[in-house]
């Protein structure tokens, strides 16, 4: 690990894929995961929000997806955004941060680029508020972040497709547009951690470009 | 409501009611509605962490008595901070704005001087970083605060009497005596707006000072 200009520190057996609704990030996390564990690593692989008990509860609260209770409303949008830090810091400290310490490496699908593009570009909350909060309560950045970029209309016929849509990704066209223009933004701002893949492609291309992408990072990081 | 001058707004008819456990918090809040309530005013009760739907779900993660679901971890220090203020965040936007806009009043049973005694003095969070989630998430201050200061083995004697703890509850007695003092250390800082009154009296003598406090304050405030 590394400490980055800004108080961060890189972990490179961070990996965490980013994209909008649709844009096949379980299938580059399932083929990655493999290729890792092909030599001989441990993955961990997860999610946000989630990725432990308590932070899949969180998850169940920002998506209105839980089954048990009598349904509560929508979070405002500040709400929002600390709960995700919530469910982040909670997935930090008793998840991630535990498997890299051991060695392993972790594989997350999302990350706190995803407060960026969701909360900041398109919920309009204040970017420095959520640099604030990664400084505060994530502390660490991944070493490589793949960035599955597709046209937001691909994307919501591909996601509309898997069923009922939870509550964000009932959301308007115009919002999915400034999650897409916020990723690309945080990706051309960071051009030596992320990877941009058009991910409008087929599904095996994404992959097989995300491989690509993955063999040549582990050659700079072994 | 006037502006303070670290950029939060005082509402004077949003009334808060601090202390620790077993202070008798919920016998005063009583009274002081039912006095509230003889002026003819509208007044909201409420409570912290709490105040809507969601918020109480909040709640249900923070204080594990959760009744449906298969257990989680107990969240880090900064998860609970988060969680907090991200139930605050929608207490305020969604509850006691609205009603303090239509001219009622608010009572609610903790506020955010809980985090700066619960978070900050006894986890042990930087209060800085506290201030910061109050100016951009909470951003209102009571009017009048009423501190009831009660010392911790007389408060948790009666608090144990209710029933089984709830996770905040069942902390060791040090935690408590870090934020009985936290709370002092606020009320000393910001003497208008906390009232301080001894809770090691009987129900009945606590109630009539609080009431006498409510009433000086209404003369200040109408």
């Amino acid at each position: 690990m590394s400490d980055a200009s800004n108080g961060l520190v890189v972990w490179p057996r961070l990996v965490t894929l980013e994209g909008g609704e649709g844009a096949g990030k379980s299938t580059v996390l399932a083929a990655l995961r493999d290729a890792l564990l092909a030599t001989g690593a441990e993955v961990v692989s997860s999610r946000e929000p989630g990725g432990t008990p308590l932070a899949e509860r969180i998850r169940e609260l920002l998506l209105g997806t839980s089954t048990d209770d009598g349904g509560h409303e929508a979070p405002a949008a500040d709400t929002e955004l600390l709960l995700m830090f919530a469910a982040r810091a909670q997935h930090v400290r008793q998840t991630i941060l535990p498997a890299l310490e051991r060695g392993a490496w972790v594989l997350s699908d999302r990350f706190t680029d995803a407060s960026y593009a969701y909360q900041g570009a398109a919920r309009g909350l204040d970017g420095g508020f959520i640099a604030d909060l990664e400084r505060r309560v994530v502390g660490i950045v991944p070493g490589l972040t793949l960035l599955l970029d597709v046209p937001v209309a691909v994307g919501l016929q591909r996601a509309r497709g898997r069923g009922p849509a939870d509550r964000i990704e009932g959301e308007h066209d115009d919002f999915f547009e400034s999650v897409r223009a916020g990723y690309l933004k945080r990706a051309a701002a960071e051009p030596r951690r992320f990877h941009v893949i058009d991910a409008s492609q087929p599904a095996a291309e994404v992959a097989t470009q995300a491989l690509e992408a993955m063999h040549a990072y582990l050659r700079t990081v072994r």
